[in-house]
């Protein structure tokens, strides 16, 4: 279960999946490769996470959308995968600096399984974790971005790993996080990694109260952003997929995001239920009806995911100790372990 | 003071204006034409908003902007208003079928006012009252919209006046409502026209217990919409106008709007800070950087004062027994004057 | 067969269908109204084409998908059909202040047959003709929208009849024009209402010279607009045919449609292939896959049909003199009937 | 004088810059490297192009707007660039698969500049040179990428050069093509990458007869793609640059750029005629109004720079052998030297 579900709390009226994770989404895997090494002003607190669709995505990629509700941000891959509707590699998060190293890393994935691939669409997610980390060092490599890949299984960690090494968000410890969903037939999963907002901006979960960390200044100065991605297996036309991942904004929206001006705000939603297969003339779906009561609840329980997994990047982020020796506090005292 | 503010409640952290209102923006003006008559299956209750801007927006436009979360929606107006970024007649908000007939009215407004118009981009925007209202009887005539626009003041009532007298949102009664936040020396205000949503989707404000009216069964079957219209005196180009949509959006996800697959989730901001003028080679404009502290002050008051106006369009609201003798309870029982 | 054709004149590589009429995709109709009245400053020249998709629009919505080149238009309609991929009622082409009442008389019309709507989204798109027309006195009534839709049928006329009589293009006379082609088992059929550019904008068609229009030195003081309506039965999602609609863009861009600063540059395209049903849960469809050779045909033939049917609005116009006496050339002194 | 002047050939009515080269905008460099090594399956024939504006654009961000027609494209920092109008490093052109280094050596080269920088945008387009060019070896490094930065001057070469080294555009061979136009005080000038089209689609241009290449059957199987760049010195908004690009698209269309469904077609405007300053509250700036003469004029000159920087790669492109022995024809064979 989830750091949020473990800690006794629950949010909206859709049920979490077996595992409370994105991985409940059949054949979804996330893997994390954590870089931690220094101290002091060249302190490094980074990493990259990796979501491994189900299947071959370049042969058969699957139908995807997105939403970008502040675009103050360096998201690789995303007109493509727009533009098309469609998902054709793995997916990583990492650092603002890192993007394009994960994004070689893509190709070279790629390549080693398509020699024949002449063009591939990487897609990368990225925060900034300039506060606590040397990110100007550039610390992370395509072995990390392809460790992270490899690494990549049902159960995975949350909190302080992987991109979500040295995120910081609402002036709390943040981390990577997720949730998932059980609507009717289908399961959805969201993987958030918050790093946006100041104490005062948060809402927090209900039924608990947060105290504010005494003395704490810690500024988003540049605002932050927050990156999610979700999976379904419910079959959905990309465009639908793009409205899911307007639903996703509102979700954070709920948990107080404010999307500054320095926020990168990026929303990516795939589906596992179908594949836009290559070389076909035509390719039948039979889809989900936009004015059915299963689009309705697949919205509400999109935004119920989103902010749960927000709010679980937060609850399982531990104390840490960055660049210049800064720290930030977690959102419970009592779970400083 | 609007509803919410004479309710003794407060959201977020900055200040409302002397009103609470819309109208704290100077020169920004509201009025409403209200349309109640019959009983049973012919039963209508309807009307019309109007917000006319400062000056004279035919001949010198207001940059504006706006945001489109979900477009189950019939706005008259938009595309002209978001790709020039300009607006140049009052607007109106009112049901669903009456967006014609309102948007005729605007040309007889401006063409009286403008004898030499030849292009006129008249801005209405809508949700359906339906459940209370024989909507398809379009009982709104063009004569209504302008006695709306006659009528428009300083002061001007909330809840189910004008386009809010048919409104339906989380279950309760709704109708028209506002709210305004002082941000340094800039005043930004909202007025909204919330109809969506179920009992259940509904966050309350801060500080309230709202009880779940018992037996109401009501469902938004087509999911219903929301329109928010916000005004600024602060300078900004359309662009940014256009962000601050966006976070109008958010504000009204923080009350549990749900955004669903019939609802038309219309989000208009314009600024009477500076005119685009016609007939003119250069247009001289100092508007408000992005990354400056003004700006995240402004997208979070944005978003504070849109929720606001949410809640106080439902605290505003009176019982009303609409078609069919259908009625909606209100979201307290203590205002069932 | 079109005036285009008719002149002897070619285009591309595509064949036209039977007609070489929007008409040729099975079950479209198309009609007119047109409004001749009046002398000097109060003449009137203007009219309503009405485009009949086949079936029930409302009960049975089309696929369909826009482009907005430039947005200094006031087309009704086209968030919802946009960002739902829906198309439920016929479509309008009129003058630019009439629009309202068009959409009215679409109210009118599917309420006629569907007496349970109570959401109705009217689509109808327009070009100003406040030079050859006294625009401002507003002469269409929503009795006219409604005779252009019931005299609808596979043979119509082409030039100055319905929305095209009182039109402009690149310094000559318009109108209403349209060409189709045949790709494969599908067809596709464009209806074109020029209305923009100036006479050295102007890109001949292939094979034809044009002499320049002595003397005349109509400006197109804000830049006219071009509204084109696209139809096929070939199986697209909504998406796909948005960018059908960003080809229509490139089809008009060869004839050297300039898209100024005060023009409303609207695509529009449906398919008749498949319906979007409403009160299912599911909906199957087999559509075209992006990467086949039919996509790259389709995209092709789109391009050329917009071409065409600007051009052969231009061929089949016919002098008029309109308001304050003002007369505009038609592009063949040979065609001048 | 570019190769279409040189050629003796004229487009439009605006008249060239003294160079007829995108240098003509004050202060903006260009500079290339060509990337060719050896024979047959593993022949590379590609290149970095650079773009350098004058000033610091990190320091001193320009205002930059873009527009997407057909998104299967890989184009880095769009987002950003799109959604804040801004541009903060200089543009690279490239090829598809060397994208992510190429933006790797844009953080390389602001953070050399700017060690305090945390956050950076680089801005890299391409297009795909797989059929001349052995593109899975991922031949450029970061080296090739700063060595063409480093090259930029006011002079620089067209054709088979940079990024133009492998492309095939309309059948022929293609490379890298300018052209620029005056609108009085200002300057507008076009940098193209043409990797689009069948011979079968090529517009050729005004007086100029270009016969087929006999017994060439080259198709571009995936449609290729188009990428352009345009630079001007009048002050314009960010939205007015993203219409500017608009009027790119519409240039392209006139050469009989198809915007095939495996096409990126990236269009990207910026202007040196103010500067987004950081770290103030207010930005003054006197922009041209959108419907002054002079707007109307850039949008025609635009359109007019860009087709003409389409038709400048293909004559000023020279024979080359690529990958397995394949050799694309030159448009002229005039020009074969």
């Amino acid at each position: 279960m989830n750091a949020f579900r473990s800690a006794g709390l629950s949010l909206g009226r859709f049920p979490p999946g077996a595992r409370g994770m994105m991985t409940d989404v059949p054949g979804v895997l996330v893997g994390h490769c954590t870089i931690v090494h220094g101290e002091g002003e060249g302190a490094v607190r980074t990493g990259v996470t990796a979501i491994l669709p189900p299947g071959d995505p370049y042969a058969e990629p699957l139908p995807a959308g997105a939403f970008v509700l502040h675009g103050h941000g360096k998201a690789a891959g995303l007109w493509q995968l727009l533009h098309l509707g469609e998902l054709e590699t793995p997916i990583f998060l990492t650092n603002t600096l890192a993007v394009p190293r994960c994004a070689d890393a893509l190709l070279t994935w790629t390549l080693a399984r398509h020699p024949e691939a002449r063009s591939v669409n990487p897609v990368v997610l990225e925060c900034n974790d300039g506060y606590l980390s040397a990110i100007e060092t550039r610390p992370v490599a395509e072995d990390d971005a392809l460790a992270a890949l490899g690494s990549a299984g049902e159960e995975f960690a949350e909190g302080c790993v992987g991109a979500g090494t040295g995120m910081v968000a609402f002036g709390f410890k943040s981390g990577i996080g997720t949730a998932s969903r059980v609507v009717g037939p289908f399961a959805v999963g969201a993987l958030a990694l918050p790093n946006m907002g100041r104490q005062e901006d948060f809402v927090p979960p209900p039924g608990r109260e947060v105290g504010r960390a005494a003395g704490h200044a810690r500024e988003q100065a540049t605002g932050g952003s927050l990156v999610v991605v979700l999976a379904t297996d419910a079959p959905l036309l990309p465009a639908q997929l793009a409205r899911l991942a307007r639903r996703m904004a509102l979700g954070a929206a709920r948990t107080g995001a404010p999307a500054t001006a320095g926020s990168g705000d990026f929303f990516v939603a795939f589906s596992t239920g179908w594949r836009i297969l290559r070389g076909t003339e035509r390719i039948q779906v039979g889809f989900i009806a936009d004015r059915s009561q299963t689009m309705g609840d697949l919205y509400r329980a999109v935004a119920e995911a989103t902010a749960e997994a927000i709010y679980s990047a937060l609850l399982a982020a531990t104390p840490l100790i960055g660049r210049d020796g800064r720290g930030v506090p977690p959102l419970s005292p009592r779970r400083t372990t």
